[in-house]
C-alpha cells in the first residue's frame, strides 16, 4: 500500500536540505521495498507569501489532511515577513490545526560529533524532550492598552487545558515506561509562574500516580536549564510545556555538539491527523544559498518519520548510516559545523549510500 | 556616615553561607575603614512563615526601607511550605514593592573552576544577564475554569508595561555603552510569544535608536539558551524578560562551572529603595545542614552591595580575594562543589583572610 508523503521545503536551507532527506527516504525505501510516493509543495514558505499575501492556500488543510505525513524542511525569512506572521501562518497553524499535540525531540550524542561539554561521549547523553505542541505559552490571546502612549500594557495569555496537560503528560509517561531506565522529569516554575504551573505540578503528581513504576523528578526551568549542562546524564524523558519544551529541545542539541543534526517529529498519536517531521534547526538566512548546511537533522526527522509510519527497521538503518559516516569522520563530506568542508550535498550522498550499502 | 545592612539569611544553606557572606563583609570594611551596621531579621523564611502563617510581618516594608541594602541569603523550603507561597510572600514581594526593577547578574569565568564547557578558559566568558525583575511572565494575573472536571481551563497574563520594560532597557543600554565591547543582546521568542514578544522588539530598536555606539543583536530564547553553551564568548550585555532572563542567568552561571559561586544584585538605580544582594542558588534542602555549601555567590553579592553603596575598591577587593583563593586551589579549603574536602567556614574563613592580607 502506498504511503503518501507530503513534501514542504520551506525558506532558506530548507531547500537545501530537504533533497537530501528525500535521497536518503528513497535510499531506505529501496532498500526495506517500501511504497512512498512524495509530492512537493511551495507554500508555507516566505516566498509564497510574497506573491500570495499569506502562507497557505484556502484548501491547505483537506490537501494535507489526506496525506499520511508531511515533510517539513524550515520556516521563516525574517526579512522578508516578519517571523510571527510567517510561523503563525504555517507552522505553528500545522501543529494546532492538524493536533500534533507532541514535540517528540531526541538528544543524543553522536559519534564522531565533538561535544561541547568536557568529557561527554557517546552513550553519556541519550534523552528525549517531549513537548507540548499546541497551547500553554503559545497563545494569541491578549492585546495591547494604551497603544503608542507611556501608560502602555501589553498583556499576553498563557492557556493551559487538562486535556491538552494530560495527554501530553500521558505520552510522557507511556515514553518512560518503556525505556529501560522509566524515568521521567518535569520541567516546572512554579515558584515564580504563580498560576499555571502549580497546576501543571499537580497534574504530573495524578498521572505519576498511575505509572507507579515510573520515577518521576521536576526541576524548575532556570535550574534544569543548568543540569542540561551540568548533569545531560541525569535525564531519560523530560516533559514541558510548549515553552519551556522549545528553548529544552535547542538547549539539549546544542550539549550534544550541533543543532544541526537534531530532529523533531510533531505527532498527533491518534493518527487522526498526519504528524509532521522536520529538523530542529530554522531557515539559517544567514548560511542560506552556500550549499553548507547540514543536513542530518532533516535527514534523522526522516527517519523518525519512517518510524512513525511503521517501518522501524528502515528508520533505524537511516540512523545507523548518519552514524557510520560521522563516526568514519571524513572531513571532505562533513559540512563545516561540523568541523568538515564538504557540502550539504557530498554530506547527504555519503549518508544515502550508506544506507543502500548496509547489510 | 553609616551605612546600615539587613540581613535576611533565610532557610537551608542560606543560613550556613551568609556568616561567610558577613566575615568578607566585616574584613573589608576593616580593611577600607567602612562603617557598616548589620541587622539581623529572622522573617522572610519557611520556618517563620511556620510559626506565624506569613511570610513577612505587618510593618516590614518601613523596616526595611529604612536600611541603605538588603543582604539575603536564600529561600524555600518546599516539604515546609510550596514555593509559590514562600517566594511570592518574600523574594518577589521584595523586588516588586521596593521597585527592584534591574536583577543584574554577573557571568563570569573564574580561575581554578573548570567550566563544563570544553576548552573555555577565564577570560573566555565575561558578561552580564540584565533582567527585568518586577512585572513580565511572573504575574498573580489569571486563574481557573471549570475547576476539578474534564474542561478545567487555567489561564495565566504575562503583563508588560511600557514603563517597565524602557527602564530596563535603558540599564541594559548604558551597562552596554560603558563596556569596551558595547554589545548588546536581547532575548526575544516574537516568533512564538505573538503579542508582547514582537513588542518587546520594537521597544528594544527603539532604545537603540538611542545609543547609536552600542550594536545590537537578538535571538530567540531557544538559540539562544543554545548559543549561551557553543558560544559564550559571544556575549557582553545581554537584556532578558523575567522568565527569560532568570533561566539564562542559571544557564550562564552554569556555564561558568557552578551556580555555586553566581551572585545577583536585585536593583532600584533611583536609590528610592534599599536594593536586595542575593547569590543565584536557592536554598538547596538537599545538602542543606551539612555544612558543605559554597559561600562564594553570598560573598560576591556582598561585593557587589559595597560596589552598589560607593564602595567600589572593597568591592574589587572581595573579588580579587575569591579569585586568588580558587586560583591557589586548596583541596582543604574548596567546597565539594568545587571538587575540594573543605567546609563552608573554611572557604569562607580564607577568603576573609585574604581580603585582610591583600595589599
Ligand atoms: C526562587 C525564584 C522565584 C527566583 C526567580 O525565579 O526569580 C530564583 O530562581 C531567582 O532567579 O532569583
Ligand atoms: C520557529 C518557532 C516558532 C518554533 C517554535 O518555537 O516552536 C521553533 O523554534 C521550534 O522549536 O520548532
Amino acid at each position: 500500500m502506498t504511503q503518501r508523503i507530503a513534501v514542504l521545503a520551506g525558506d532558506g536551507i530548507g531547500k537545501e536540505v530537504m533533497p537530501e532527506g528525500l535521497r536518503a527516504l528513497e535510499a531506505a525505501a529501496r532498500r526495506f521495498g517500501l511504497d512512498l510516493a512524495f509530492e512537493a509543495f511551495d507554500f508555507a514558505s516566505c516566498d509564497y507569501y510574497l506573491e500570495h499575501g499569506r502562507m497557505l492556500p484556502d484548501d491547505w488543510h483537506p490537501t494535507l489532511a489526506a496525506f499520511d505525513a508531511l515533510y517539513y524542511g524550515a520556516i521563516g525569512w525574517p526579512d522578508k515577513v516578519p517571523d510571527h506572521v510567517s510561523l503563525w501562518g504555517s507552522l505553528l497553524r500545522f501543529r494546532r490545526e492538524f493536533d500534533q499535540y507532541v514535540n517528540l525531540r531526541p538528544c543524543r550524542l553522536l559519534p564522531g560529533i565533538e561535544s561541547p561539554l568536557a568529557g561527554r561521549a557517546p552513550g553519556d547523553i541519550d534523552f528525549y524532550v517531549v513537548r507540548e505542541n499546541t497551547e500553554g505559552e503559545y497563545s494569541s490571546v491578549g492585546g495591547t492598552m494604551f497603544e503608542g502612549t507611556e501608560r502602555e500594557v501589553v498583556i499576553q495569555e498563557t492557556v493551559m487545558t487538562r486535556t491538552g496537560v494530560d495527554r501530553v503528560l500521558k505520552y510522557a509517561f507511556d515514553l518512560a515506561q518503556s525505556r529501560p531506565r522509566k524515568k521521567l522529569t518535569s520541567a516546572t516554575k512554579s515558584n515564580g509562574i504563580a498560576i499555571t504551573m502549580p497546576w501543571w505540578d499537580t497534574r504530573v503528581a495524578a498521572m505519576g500516580e498511575r505509572y507507579p513504576e515510573v520515577e518521576v523528578d521536576r526541576f524548575h526551568i532556570d535550574i534544569l536549564a543548568a543540569h542540561f549542562v551540568l548533569h545531560p546524564d541525569w535525564f531519560d524523558v523530560v516533559v514541558a510545556s510548549n515553552l519551556f519544551g522549545d528553548i529544552l529541545s535547542d538547549l539539549g542539541p546544542a550539549c550534544t555538539g550541533t543543532i544541526g543534526v537534531a530532529p523533531s517529529a510533531n505527532i498527533n498519536p491518534e493518527g487522526r491527523f498526519p504528524s509532521l517531521f522536520e529538523p530542529v534547526h530554522g531557515s539559517a538566512p544567514d548560511i542560506a544559498g552556500r550549499g553548507i548546511a547540514n543536513p542530518i537533522g532533516q535527514i534523522w526527522s526522516g527517519a523518525m518519520m519512517l518510524e512513525h509510519l511503521g517501518h522501524p527497521a528502515a528508520g533505524a538503518a537511516i540512523l545507523a548510516a548518519i552514524e557510520a559516516v560521522l563516526a568514519e569522520g571524513d572531513a571532505g563530506v562533513l559540512t563545516p559545523d561540523l568541523k568538515g568542508r564538504g557540502t550539504t550535498e557530498a554530506l547527504g550522498r555519503a549518508i544515502a549510500e550508506r544506507i543502500a550499502s548496509q547489510t
